[in-house]
């Protein structure tokens, strides 16, 4: 299995957005949105061995995470005010838990950030993207369970950063020599895997 | 410099659509808007290299093409809505030419469709996005003007895909083993050409 975790320093775990301006009232969670469809969604499809964490920061109700499974996600369309209006119903009617349970059509929310993300994974091997790491190309990827950390607009807060780097063992990687939207990143991740059969 | 042309086979050429439901009112016109983020914006930027044009084929005032050139953009944001609300505005005050001309922020709009775009592209070399073309990392991309012609959600019309494989040495490409959203191939085939420092 292959998973995403999004941090959004600003993008709201609150429903109190407004579906006329994403970018302007929910602290970009545009760019989350967009993650979501570049690493759930292909060609008449969804990926179905690929689950990504979305961890909302922003808002009064923060920190809350999205977790979606692309395995048992349904109804889900790549574009980005569908994206943000089920994430809107989620964000209002989902009673938080401490920690992700099953969910509605893959969709789960829990309480707090990284913390509740972690003690989801399991048995994992940590990637965090960083444009000064390792390119991905040369990097070694076929592990059974890589997770990638991705930063928004801003890129990672200090206190974050230092927190994925003491996972252990954390790989810094990086797409190429341009810096990039989090969406591209994740669509070039996805095809790296998808050509080593590896998920 | 890099150039994308991307087919809406539905994708409507008119302004009457609804910001509110693009999908649904515009004949799929965001599949494209998608194409031109991953085209032109990289993080916190342009690329000042790249060229797209969209091929508008549905609706009443079809054909029409909307070129937007990354040298001389101004004011594209990211999210879909933006683009779209760009875009509509343009279709609908811009009068129609012939031809190209030096465009409004970057933006101009012929009459026409496949044939207007190639009598702009003066020297160029031909690609074609195909899931049976050879892999892009192996192909010959350094090559000075490279046009890559990309099929929306419906892929291209047969006549389409004849008068691109008609236009002299049309190279097929492919990005991966698995069949990705338009907006990704564009993005992942922008990675290929960096990697090589290539426009």
């Amino acid at each position: 299995m292959r998973r995403f975790v999004v941090i959004g320093q600003t993008a709201t775990a609150s429903p109190d957005f407004f579906l006329d301006d994403v970018p302007g009232s929910s602290g970009r969670l545009d760019v989350l949105l967009r993650c979501v469809r570049a690493a759930l969604l292909v060609s008449h499809g969804v990926r179905r061995d690929t689950v990504i964490y979305l961890v909302l920061e922003g808002g009064t109700r923060a920190p809350r995470t999205v977790r979606i499974s692309g395995a048992t996600a349904e109804y889900l369309r790549q574009d980005e005010r569908s994206l943000a209006g089920t994430l809107q119903k989620m964000l209002g009617y989902v009673e938080d838990k401490d920690a992700f349970d099953a969910g509605t059509r893959g969709i789960s929310i829990a309480r707090g950030g990284l913390d509740v993300v972690i003690a989801d994974l399991g048995a994992y091997t940590p990637y965090v993207l960083d444009e000064g790491g390792a390119d991905v190309r040369g990097s070694k990827l076929d592990v059974e369970n890589p997770v990638f950390f991705v930063g928004d607009h801003k890129g990672f807060s200090e206190q974050t950063r230092a927190r994925i780097d003491a996972l252990g063992s954390t790989t810094a990687i990086s797409v190429g020599p341009i810096s990039l939207h989090a969406d591209d990143a994740i669509a070039i991740i996805g095809n790296e895997l998808d050509r080593h059969k590896m998920t």
